[in-house]
């Protein structure tokens, strides 16, 4: 079955099965006129100019076409939502202000302990809906909120049953290390042992995680905790990441570099020995500006990153508590506006770079022979435009190998 | 023909047809278990508990209803797009730098004059359905792009076809003193006998306007040209808005208060002076931040204008250069996040207070007997829930005149 999107105004795409980074991650491929044909949801060629024959035609009438987008930072699964916190956000608390008050990542694990796996799944399940209207094909999602074994089991078996009956490709990431419940408090190394011991083993046992992840960061796990449950992770076949740099710089972006993660996630406040340390490692920075935007933080230093040769992604980071927002045009933009960094430099980090942030670049992230039929055509004429432009799903079809799944 | 809306699990609505100012703006009615009763598309009857008969029954399944969203600030008629100009932003080029270099609302007038009438309503009447879908259903239009008679009485014309047509309630501004085209630059006063003298004139005589605008800028309109204009809108019982303190602080907020204006429009940089002055003359203050957030500007101090007493709306500014954003959702998170208002204040702002800047007040910005049937059913259970989640369309069913038009 070969399928032709025909008439496309301007095709973008990065290129490539590796990180783009430095200059590279602005050099992008630019065709007027072009078509990309696919042969049953694999891309077959990418060209410009007459178009060759195909069983079924869909015409993009001059717009804009990208490789379907990827976001690779998401805490897709959660009980409840955490609206009540705007208020105590408005009066002057801070994150972990509110976290240490019994609100926070707690609260959502409270909620999350007590919904059931059919209850999870079909939350997560509309916004994995609305996720693949507003143009992402493939995306990453962790547990995190159980942190209690059958929990995190729980979170990750509704993962792995979303990517089955789901169109979205997702990938999942264990992070039993997102917070030490209040149950363990007085005994966090217990809590650790629990996790690396217990959880790690059985979701190595059951195959449903291909990453671990932890949140290194002040009032959650320190450099040395973090670098033993990355550590214990490696062993059970699990890549690391890390939650680093969010509020305070207290080693994570070194760690990362260090363990040869594959990502490193947040990176607020990146001082410059964190970003040499990654770049050495050859770590992808995850950078997710939307929740420095509901924080009232500052943004990444994502153009040092660049200048380093560090390669950036953007992210959504999904969540009830720092960012109740999955729409990844909207990270779009502020890639722009906020990083400052060119339109080109943001495809490739919500695009290549954000796959090779979740070792999925080898089926998505860019338009080329071999890579999945995944792509989203534009209510756009160009890429400047679906930067500039904030506030409307601009994502008018979304092909996923080769199938319309939206419009 | 009676109409209710039934299991309204929260009722969030101001109440009166006057602005709110002061502690008033988040003294909002909150009704649990709530009921709206309309007949032939006006409210009849707001309750709690068990509810009338009706001919129809609309089930909002223990959801949020809130009035109809207003935005009380768009200009909605314009030729083409300024993607191209976000390269320069990104170069560090200001917004009046870039105007300076025949980029900015002169080239937008080149493209509005180029377009015809039909071209300019099938434009705006695209973006119309959006912000209908997202819950907008009463609104103000500009003229201001044609910057010439037969163009400004042009883009009038299509507000107020537009009007007739479309189920979305539109006023009219006329804004021929948006910027001095270029053909007079050598000679200012020209431009301005011709607004005042040609185009006031006509807009009168076909009743296609109701409210001036000026936009009392440095490098636009000085405040002494700025009160010409607006003097002689009233002359011709058009009552006076103003573009003020956006950029630079040059007194147009004092003149929104000497003059009386209805409203006064950014205020970004407004000082005390000018507060007091508002609050002294009545004006509502009319707050665009995702303006603010576009131009990575500071936002306005609208709690300094609370405490003055000043009433406060927000609205989107939707624009090609400065403000490419029609999402009135997004404004309401900006309210909260920037302005640090409460979900209560940012409710008012735009809803009632947005209606008294634009006066629909009589119809518009709550839900009370008397008023238009025009409100929204929330896929959010309360009102921090539309402030706090980013990203996502929360307007589930838009209502207006008592007839369901979304959902």
């Amino acid at each position: 079955m070969k399928t032709i999107v025909t008439d496309i105004g301007m095709l973008a795409t990065p290129q490539g099965k590796g990180p783009r980074k430095g200059p590279e991650q602005g050099n992008i491929q630019i065709l007027k006129d072009a078509w990309v044909l696919m042969e049953d949801g694999v891309i077959a060629q990418v060209g410009a100019g007459p178009a060759p024959a195909a069983d079924e035609v869909i015409d993009a009438h001059g717009a804009l076409v990208t490789p379907g987008l990827v976001d690779a930072h998401t805490h897709l699964i959660f009980g409840g939502w955490r609206q009540n916190e705007l208020g105590l956000k408005l009066h002057g608390k801070t994150y972990l202000e509110i976290q240490n008050a019994g609100g926070g990542i707690q609260s959502t694990t409270n909620a999350t302990r007590a919904a059931t796996e059919e209850e999870l799944t079909q939350k997560a399940a509309k916004a994995l809906d609305e996720m693949l209207h507003f143009g992402v094909t493939t995306m990453e999602a962790k547990s995190g909120y159980g942190l209690a074994t059958q929990h995190e089991l729980k979170a990750l078996r509704v993962i792995q049953n979303l990517n089955d009956r789901h169109p979205m490709d997702i990938v999942a990431t264990f992070m039993g290390a997102h917070l030490v419940p209040a149950e363990y408090k007085a005994d966090r190394g217990a809590y650790i042992r629990l996790v690396c011991e217990e959880m790690m083993p059985k979701v190595k046992e059951q195959g449903i995680a291909r990453f671990c992840d932890v949140f290194c960061e002040a009032d959650t796990f320190t450099v040395e905790e973090s670098r033993q449950v990355l550590e214990a992770g490696l062993k059970y076949g699990l890549r690391p990441k890390i939650h680093a740099d969010e509020i305070e710089a207290i080693g994570g972006s070194q760690l990362a570099g260090e363990i040869g993660a594959i990502s490193a996630e947040h990176l607020i406040v990146c001082p410059p020995e964190g970003i040499a340390s990654m770049a050495r490692g050859g770590v992808v920075a995850c950078l997710l500006p939307a929740t420095s935007f509901y924080l009232g933080a500052t943004f990444a230093p994502a153009r040092d990153m660049i200048n380093a040769g560090v390669p950036v992604a953007m992210a959504s980071d999904f969540n009830p508590g720092s960012c109740p927002c999955l729409n990844l045009q909207f990270v779009i933009n502020l890639g722009c506006l906020k990083y400052k960094l060119t339109p080109e430099e943001v495809l490739t980090a919500v695009t290549l770079n954000a796959a090779c942030a979740i070792d999925m670049a080898d089926k998505a992230g860019s338009l080329e022979p071999g890579k999945q039929g995944d792509l989203v055509i534009w209510d756009a004429p160009d890429l400047d435009y679906i930067c500039y432009r904030m506030g409307s799903n601009l994502s008018k079809t979304v092909i996923k190998k080769g199938v319309v799944v939206v419009g």
